[in-house]
């Protein structure tokens, strides 16, 4: 059992044995690594500071996205690595990504990424790259008619057509809950609200484990661990500092991105959309269908506040307001529309002056630096002229970042620093596998020589994932037709199957232990094992990360979330005030989520 | 005849009858617009300053190159258009561009170009754009073993192998020639050495002609004409401010480029070759085989000496040897090496921010350029952090250049003054019949309604280019036979047909004539063809545009160049003063060409 129940079993565990390997921070990148590591054998401790995914994990696009936009600065290895990669996850994780092909409307307008040439170019280089040869899911163009035709609310002035090609959504705190899951099957012990508060070391100076509290009983364990790996992306220099043998730098520089949520009948787009802002910004947003709601984003701004709690403000709102509104004017857009909303961080690595695929570039090199800024003095000084300044500034905007010999993969980085603490971070959702297997290669090299050998990730299924990716529609059907045979109706089972792949069995089964109060059975078998199994400790883990109620079923929400928390209550045994606690949480989080402050300011 | 010998009766014409169409510039701009305009039934005058093509046109890397490089920043269309209308040259002057596949070495180095993934996806995609679906001219990939076989002088160091694809050979000076010489036929006239030295105004201040001086005779014209185009390339500023009712803001912004030509035993390449730098720099150069001959270039660097003159100087010999040096450093190559260089000028628009193809950036707005130094000089006293100036500096350079609307092909600009004056600019020597096209369009709408239609370019044959495209190897190879069969060698013969296309019989028929004294007979006819035909003035627009021996072909030179000399005199009836000047300016030219006077100054 992956339970609450099991909690302080674990916790007494951590404080008893050595382990081969601690993770800090339970996100993707840490999810990924404690699965091989455990199915590599290594005993493994995974500490999160906050629920399973909870800081960044749960808060992108939701998509397994191919990055077709990478084409257009002819990244084409980073185009065909997440391609290969989405592959190899569509294998490990059959129920999670889903085929859902992208509509990308072309307008003529300055500065716009591709025209109605250079898209149909992009899209053949794009499904040439990931193997697609023709069929169902190969790119085809759309005229203008056609687009307003799927799409009667966009923009029809200076719509010039667009293309069509696949995409993925994604469940992006589903995948890394599964990815624990699974280490836990394998032995693993993974326990959040665990904030690990300083890192040990031995009589050498060699980090020797960690000092970790959990947060439910402020009670600390050490933790004593031949290697020590932080995972904990953009808190990755917070973690750095309770190293106290060494003078990290700090190398993050995470940027903001948030995503607005709006109802389907609001804005009515019957399948995902990619289009440039139309601010001549060189950046693209998305426009997604989810259950009955439409979900569009993202920001991208520099982000200096408080990690814990990235907030949505207005400045984020107005900005995607503006675009969506701008390509749908007809949806007419206003804040109080938004049902749903999610901010969350970036984990980028500032040396690497890149974004997730390394192409984005805002750093300069010292020396370029240093000429640009004497010739804007000897401009302002009337020693140089325009155009000699401008092929200066031109001339350092061409430098090319330099290679990162220590990543692991693009936009990411695996530093061992002196004292032995690991360092993997940066790096994208959709490359996580092969961060995590970059990173295990070295932490088996500085294990006993021979004593684990790595196992072949590509073909090791995440908890939920023992489906043959090849028939995933067909088995997934067979599965809820076993929850239909059990008297569920064909929509819930079709839910829990598709929540929960191949565990699906394993909720059906927990059907006689009957359903809680306010809850349709379905409801309460997800609920049910979702505790029993998911670690699902509050109702905002339930209700945001391991379901996606709170982002996209708002309505049933608000019937259900009394009943999610009088139904912990009863199972976990809370008292009064712990449940006071949970409940306030909730509602805060269901305020903050959809607004409520930002609705009340406005004026 | 388009020869001397015609020369002042055409001048005499010049000043008769009124003209549709005055041309200022008879570089590849002024001649395709000549070309088209003559064959649509317009009465043409096309008028030279110095040589045919000698400002410019005759000074390129002598390519019809696809411009795989622009796949780089995905600028499909570009490549789409390149290739295309190169398909349209080869159609209509099929005895100028040859097929002549390029090597592209990849090696591992910062800032490279391509790797060994992304150098074949983009040679696939160029083979997609270029239509080429197989067959002998299909790209395929070396290894570092199989280049270093092709290519034993290459640095095998770093060398990870490369590319293959197909790329054509160019003669610039004499696609300028054929378009004159059809311009000719079809009844313009087109004057070299004719300096137009004013526009001048009817009395509703409309540009009504020019006055042109014969800089031979000191004698100045005026012209009458309906209209003027500006096609002075380079000199597109200069000729704009001879018209004095308006106050044309500059818009060009040369660089100048050079290329050194060294004995093909120096420097072995068995076909053209293409390379980064290796200096970081965003740049390419090609090295390629011509004649017994191995020239490399270019160069790319602001101009502002005299435009009538650019010359090769110390600091691009330095730059273009240690590249190469640097490739192939068993070549050991130093300046004497050098037997041949020749500078030129790219007529680059400064409004329009491109090189030839409108992807070069070196324009930044107003708006950003001021952000620029505002935060160089905020961070210069402090009150701006180092990433923020930085992030300033990035956002600007991704900025997307302003459309052109006036652009007809990349890089081009049409612009019709107020007072009428057309005005054809930059634009690159491979668009130079899309660029004539656009203009034409204007020009024909501007003349008498419906008074003339525009011929269909793309099937128009320049002179000597009536020959079958698909099956040119035969055509010249039966024209050498007739060659062959009045006693040439077989060199001689495939000389002769390899030059002049389809008019090779019309030089044979010159057999009759003799040979000039220290000629062969081949060379004879090609000289005295050159004479009658193509409007040569001088030995040096002999030797070094009409044909390649100055560049090429020197060790030849060096044993006929006084026998030209002799020849011209005697055809021309020369005085002494005349030939001693044309003999002092040939030798000057071979002079500047083989660098004598930056050997001498060598420490």
């Amino acid at each position: 059992m992956f339970s609450f129940r099991e909690r302080s079993k674990m916790i007494r565990k951590l404080g008893e044995q050595p382990f081969d390997l601690v993770i800090i921070g339970g996100g993707i990148t840490g999810a990924g690594v404690a699965l091989q590591a455990a199915a590599s054998g290594l005993s493994v401790a995974l500490l999160e500071m906050q629920d399973f995914s909870e800081g960044t994990s749960s808060r992108s696009t939701k998509l397994v996205h191919g990055g077709l936009r990478y084409l257009k600065t002819f990244d084409v290895e980073v185009v065909a690595d997440t391609v290969s990669e989405r592959a190899i996850i569509q294998g490990i994780a059959p129920h999670i990504p889903k085929a859902d092909p992208m509509i990308l409307p072309i307008f003529d307008e300055p500065g716009s990424t591709f025209n109605m040439f250079s898209v149909k170019v992009a899209m053949d280089l794009y499904d040439h790259l990931a193997g697609i040869t023709g069929g169902k899911y190969a790119n085809y163009m759309l005229s203008k008619e056609e687009i307003l035709e799927r799409e009667p609310q966009l923009e029809a002035d200076g719509l010039l057509g667009g293309g069509v090609y696949l995409d993925y959504r994604n469940n992006d705190a589903r995948l890394v809950i599964e990815n624990i899951k699974r280490a836990v099957d394998d032995g693993a012990i993974a326990v959040s609200r665990m904030k690990v508060e300083e890192i040990i070391h031995d009589e050498q100076g060699k980090v020797s484990g960690v000092k970790a509290t959990d947060i439910l009983n402020d009670v600390t364990v050490s933790i004593d661990s031949r290697l020590v790996i932080n995972t904990a992306g953009p808190w990755s220099d917070f973690v750095n500092k309770l190293d106290k043998k060494i003078d990290h730098k700090p190398h993050m520089r995470p940027t903001k991105g948030v995503h607005l949520v709006v109802d389907g009948e609001k804005l009515k787009v019957p399948q995902p959309t990619y289009f440039d802002t139309g601010e001549n910004d060189g950046r693209m947003i998305f426009v997604i269908p989810r259950e009955s709601k439409t979900y569009f984003g993202t920001t991208d701004t520099d982000y200096q506040g408080d990690f814990n709690h990235p907030t949505v403000e207005q400045a984020d709102v107005d900005y995607l307001l503006k675009i969506v509104n701008r390509r749908y004017p007809d949806a007419n857009l206003s804040i109080n529309d938004i049902e749903a909303a999610w901010a969350g961080l970036r984990p980028l690595i500032s040396e690497a002056g890149g974004d997730y695929n390394g192409t984005k570039k805002e750093k300069i090199s010292d020396e370029n630096f240093e000429k640009i800024i004497n010739a804007a003095k000897d401009y302002d000084a009337g020693k140089q002229s325009r155009p000699e300044v401008e092929k200066t500034i031109t001339d350092a905007a061409k430098e090319e970042p330099k290679d990162n010999p220590s990543a692991v993969s693009r936009g990411s980085d695996l530093t061992i620093a002196e004292d032995g603490l690991l360092i993997l971070s940066g790096g994208k959702l959709t490359d996580y596998r092969l961060m995590a297997t970059g990173a295990m290669k070295e932490i088996i090299g500085l294990l006993p020589n021979g004593k684990y050998k790595l196992i072949d990730s590509e073909k090791y299924p995440v908890s939920g994932g023992e489906i043959n990716p090849a028939s995933v529609d067909e088995e997934l059907k067979a599965l809820a037709k076993k929850g239909e045979n059990l008297g569920l109706s064909p929509d819930d089972a079709k839910f829990i199957a598709d929540l929960f792949g191949s565990n699906a069995e394993k909720v059906f089964a927990l059907k006689d232990q009957g359903t809680f109060e306010g809850l349709s059975l379905a409801e309460s078998m997800s609920l049910r094992y979702a505790m029993e199994a998911e670690m699902t400790l509050t109702p905002v883990d339930y209700l945001l990360r391991r379901t996606n109620y709170m982002l996209f079923i708002s309505h049933r929400l608000m019937e259900i979330k009394d009943a999610v928390v009088d139904a912990m209550a009863g199972y976990f045994g809370w008292d009064t005030n712990t449940k006071n606690a949970y409940q306030l949480e909730l509602d805060k989080q269901i305020s903050e989520t959809q607004l409520t402050d930002l609705k009340k300011h406005q004026i």
